[in-house]
């Protein structure tokens, strides 16, 4: 998996500053700006953050360019919809020799590996045939299994971002899109180390979200991520 | 494929002609609606759908079940942000002897076809011995094809159901998707007749938006979709 | 002020409850729907609010006809974005004798509302005499007041309505979009009864979402809500 | 009227290319970014544009900071649902003094234009009165008209505001609105030239699509916004 920032709002916390406190003031933006010195942006994004008020975290774009993940994951992925998605067609694009993902439980069981690996060369063996048979690419792509690997660009805001970090930084995520969110909020947070401190699932500064439901690892979670709880 | 339309708001004509009607009105809700005959809503949401006044179609939506469709599919469909959708879960259903979506160009040609179906009957029986020896079915999912089978409720509101069928009727649209639009709007017909009655791809109401990559086919395709051209 | 709710998905519950095990289940939506006894259906939709899984609420829209608030009140509502609105436009609709809010507060206060009432005739005055001297009505308005009354039809489907809900309903939220939300609130459960039946602000189900900013009258509002805590 | 472009993606043309690009390509994102030559990324917007392939235009955002416009105005302008606001308040903010916008077509008229500020004088003090006597600030803003000076952040994605300059640079549009959005669209085309060198209204690449409510000022239109048809 290789994620990068690809493109963000430049100076993300300062422009988020600038627009919340316009709310609130009667001075112009002009004004509004000359008082916002680096410490005091700060100050003021994580009293933001505490008081919930995330309406003007949405000035605040970021793109990741993600590369080497699963079509399984990008299912899960498009499913939130205030993002923007641009990712490779299957249906324009042919997956020679198509990289896949294995998930890494496989990696503990040689056997079972061998047959995940088996059925995906002979897929792969297929899909070939049929291309050259001169089947279109959309539709010997019937055939590719979700372990496939393919590339996306996603823009989000921050504060859906943080929605997005809320879901997918649980526990109860799927690993691949867990592992995914945890770079996009490492990333994420070295443009917006205020925005995005304390960042991640619901259970961080709070009960769990999931109630009977929950993973019950809440003291660890709380560690990694760096919520109050900790 | 099996679409259903499960529900939709009552009477969609009736009340978007009477929000429509309210925008430019000094009278109120009770009087608008007393005025609106079943003639009189007919003929006026022609004329709203001539004049491309569509905000108010808005207020209409439609739910429709779709089965027997594949996730190549639902892949397409999920990415229109502007709708809900319930999807069943490979994550936490398991796909025991998995129905499949053969594409139609392969049952024409008999060996490729064989191919294809050996191909997917082996995938069946790694990922069944997969789920066998404990892996989970989120993990186990990786092997499974893109052709393979799911159910989905979609809901859309009719402003938007225009701009999905727009789209998706068009020919260059995958055949897949491109059947299920023709049935949603066959459904849609059903109960907004005139709200739909020039639905469809693009080019059935001016030049096609594809421009040089327009398929040529443009009198085909409005005969079928009753355009003003046909 | 006057709420109607002019349409709704017909059987709510119904919808949402087939949507949501569809996502958990390999069973049709046929036998799913099948087994869906009115009190089966009460039952998994209270389980569904108590989980917090709410994108299945999406598949039911709800659409309210509102008349006699003030374009104050509306510059709020629209704010909220999942949503869809007709306005009564005052660009195309002149406002002769137009009626006009009267914050209660006033009412209180004769003085004060003499002094409100003598500007707002004048306002009416010269808005008339602007109309009758050829000044397009789009131009005129622009002296009307907030206080205007007007007309707009707004939908909203089941979980933004929770939203809306749990910040108008707030004890914080301005007292005429708070009469509203409170209105529609009852319209909503009339036809969704398990749906709505713990809607309302963020307080009644754990702490005030406001934190230092709470309005401190927690107990009063999750009686009036009907809230676990009361 | 002061509008800025406050923020907006880094080399928004160029992550665009690259997103649109990776789509149809079987490269990875290094090697496409490393073949984006500025001119071969002018070269490919352009491109882009006039096929109508808008989606991965969403991946670049622009910030205006806008000052000295009506509440009128903003309240055409919240009606754009896919973009982000942050808007001075009236609750919170008291308005002493306030500045106000006066309709151009007034100052042809000087009996009318006197009869306009003489109200506008009156509201202003009555409004002060109402302060003065503890009237709460978002109950006395009742009174305050649609000519109130106010300020807003507006973030919209690159696809958003294409959208927001066919609708809102058309001759049909407000005069407010429509100075708001030629502003807007020059500050675009400072750090977008490609992206919005054929931005403007609908009828600069095509018919009018007001149809029989054209303008039919179509030839000047296309003029001053450089449309294929000058």
């Amino acid at each position: 998996m290789l994620v990068q920032l690809l493109q963000h709002t430049r100076e993300p916390e300062r422009i988020i500053a600038q627009a919340a406190k316009l709310c609130y003031s009667d001075a112009g933006l002009e004004t509004i700006a000359g008082k916002l010195s680096p410490e005091k942006t700060a100050d003021f994004i994580r009293k933001l953050m505490k008081w919930g008020h995330l309406s003007a975290l949405e000035h605040a774009s970021f793109t990741f360019g993600i590369e080497g993940v699963s079509r399984a994951l990008t299912h899960q992925l498009v499913r939130h919809r205030l993002a923007s998605y641009s990712q490779q067609s299957q249906r324009y694009v042919s997956m020679r020799d198509f990289p896949y993902i294995t998930p890494p439980v496989l990696s503990e069981k040689p056997e079972l590996l061998k047959s995940f690996q088996t059925v995906i060369s002979e897929i792969g063996r297929v899909y070939q045939e049929l291309l050259e048979s001169g089947i279109p690419a959309e539709d010997a792509r019937y055939l590719l299994p979700n372990a496939c690997e393919t590339k996306i660009v996603v823009t989000m805001n921050a504060r859906e971002l943080l929605h997005f970090f809320r879901l997918r930084c649980c526990h109860r995520a799927q690993w691949e899109i867990h592992a995914l969110a945890d770079r996009m909020l490492n990333l994420a947070k070295g443009v917006g180390p205020n925005l995005f401190h304390q960042a991640g699932p619901g259970c961080i500064n709070g009960p769990c979200p999931e109630g009977k439901l929950s993973c019950g690892k809440m003291s660890e979670v709380r560690q990694k991520y760096g919520g109050e709880g900790s």
